[in-house]
């Protein structure tokens, strides 16, 4: 076991989140009130109306933070218990950034099944569902079942968090590149969890092509060996029927946006895209190309998962906020309408008068971004319909 | 709907608890230790270790309260999300009087086996299980599984809870009796969770004989029409081999305890006790007999459910104990011996010389008796070989 301060904390810390009891329950009086004999009044409430859950219990306030272990991180599959400070963390944040009550919740089950049906046991007793690390193409299946059979906001952060602040970095990218959306062509680099999400909501943002690689090189609807989940990418991708590598995928492109393996990426690779590049290549622990070396191939913009470089996309700066809008709205989902104004709420946190090459996202911690994310999420969910208050 | 200060006061706080942040995450470095990069260590830490789950995150102190919705107080079946405000209650509870990290979970189901599955699937978020409110038989089926399956402290409340203040009550009421536990007679009338529970626990713990009542009349051995848990309690109580009603059951009893429906005691029925009778009416909200007609008949400690008289008889005086105890020590289980020690803690927080007809048991809010009763716990687990560390 290694001795980093990271692990040191962790020992003494022994969890990032504690309750917290927010009602007196001091005296004999009070505990007649918030526990026997008066609680039985909030129940009957609840019975005779079960909306007023949501008035009377934590429930609006709380959201699940839920994994089965099976893609923690880029550890892979190290199983729930493990995966357990990565949703602890989570928790932290939303509390922090969103002032959601967030709980974890780590599964010991990998059945797509018997995760949706452990989801549905338990959806009474929260405002709202983030799916967590769930390996995929396990989680597509269960996100969409959930989106379907929950009525209450369900959210793969893997997916849609990377999505969304992907798309709200390119978003003030085009701006100092001074391109358009419709006018780029972007290379995904990864087509699990993230690199699906992000290459169908770059085109619902109006993209101008999506080409997408995996360890095969370019997904392409013609190969007969695809999965379902890749078959349903390739029909929406890859305009120009390319095929071949990523390095043949990357000659001309606008943008590349990298959530895979690390140091996949040359310097004549990025030399070979359109004029003024721009680079995300977010793979941890290592990126797929240095940001040094990206800048010396030419790219006008690079942004990282890394905090150790300028423009970290950081998914931390959507979840919170996402959620925030969703309870408050009191949303039955979070839909396309909702993601695209996190983005752009993101985005709008950096006025454009200074926007650079390397400030086009705010930082995770910048709670501006967090406050511009919810209010953003929870007009979207207004004037798209999903608010139930 | 009604318009108690209860009810108004559970609109204005929509919740009875929240999350709160014991980390540091304020900071792009901050965030870097607690979060994505370092957050990884502690991940891998556990991956090869799964024990370190319980140094390493907050799981050691975490308890999981569970409900189906079945049995909430004395209401019934009134669904998962109606029972919330009791365990958001019982939440609170657990963090104010036992600084447990309680955390309510209301299942939408009632199947003993995907109960069961569910719980099972959750183990590794937490340190133990507060089952809560699940009706009878299913909950015997549901807890002794759950005791044997998973490796963590199981305790349903409304079995063993009950019983163990029930124990703790009768403790002091003998002592001021001056009757010893092996001679005296109890009448258990109810035979649910809670009087089931009771009687087998008075047993243990010594009691001459017990009774137990339904609203048939006395639980005998030869009725062939018992369920199997009612006839598995036949074979351990009533030694005389009594048959008839509660009124019969009672004729020469020194105890009787009600778990079950108010008003169901007559003055006359408390005059044909033993002498000097010990009648803990602890139905709610209506008791088996009022206190005052209790004395009239010859009582000479009563006991009730509620807070409006002396002596009264609340399982919140040990579900916080018992799990800050069962957690110190790490245990594998809540046994028996956890438990006497539990009602011989309780007991303890009033001294001999200030025991009285009306003072047999401290009151719920009394910080010295959750501290004795996690003590005594503590100690427990050691001495019976269930605690880890």
């Amino acid at each position: 076991m290694n001795d980093s301060l990271a692990l040191k904390k962790h020992f003494e810390w022994k969890g990032k989140i504690e309750t917290k009891v927010k009602v007196p329950v001091d005296t004999q009086e009070e505990l007649a009130i918030a526990y026997t004999p008066g609680v039985a009044d909030a129940c009957v409430a609840i019975k005779e109306n079960p909306e007023l859950s949501f008035e009377l219990t934590g429930r609006a306030n709380t959201v699940a933070v839920i994994t089965d272990g099976t893609a923690i991180l880029g550890l892979g599959n190290i199983g729930p218990e493990a995966g357990m400070p990565v949703m602890e963390g989570k928790c932290a944040l939303f509390k922090r950034f969103g002032n959601v009550d967030a709980f974890p919740l780590c599964l010991r089950t990998t059945d797509t099944e018997e995760i949706i049906k452990t989801i549905k046991y338990l959806e009474g007793s929260f405002g709202g569902i983030n799916l967590e690390d769930i390996a995929a193409p396990r989680c597509f299946e269960i996100e969409t079942r959930l989106k379907k059979e929950l009525d209450i906001p369900v959210f793969h952060d893997d997916q849609h968090g990377t999505a969304i602040v992907v798309g709200a970095a390119l978003i003030n990218a085009l701006k100092v590149a001074k391109k358009q959306i419709g006018d780029v062509k972007v290379v995904v680099n990864g087509a699990g969890a993230a690199g699906t999400a992000i290459s169908k909501y770059l085109l619902f943002m109006g993209a101008g092509d999506v080409v997408v690689c995996d360890k095969f090189g370019i997904i392409n609807k013609h190969d007969a060996s695809l999965s379902p989940s890749h078959a349903e990418l390739a029909k929406l991708t890859n305009k120009e029927d390319k095929k071949g590598t990523l390095s043949d995928a990357l000659v001309g492109a606008d943008v590349f946006i990298g959530v895979s393996a690390g140091n996949v990426v040359s310097e004549e690779m990025v030399a070979s895209m359109a004029s003024d590049p721009i680079v995300f290549a977010m793979a941890n622990p290592v990126p797929e190309i240095s940001p040094e070396k990206a800048r010396n191939a030419g790219a006008l913009i690079v942004g990282t998962g890394s905090s150790k470089y300028p423009n970290q996309i950081n998914n931390a700066l959507v979840f919170p906020g996402i959620f925030r809008g969703a309870l408050d709205a009191r949303a039955s989902d979070v839909n396309m309408e909702m993601m695209v104004a996190a983005s752009k709420g993101i985005a709008s946190a950096i006025p454009d008068e200074e926007l650079t090459t390397e400030n086009i996202i705010p930082k995770a911690v910048d709670e501006n971004a967090h406050r511009a994310v919810a209010r953003a999420v929870f007009q979207a969910a207004k004037d798209s319909g999903v608010a139930r208050r």
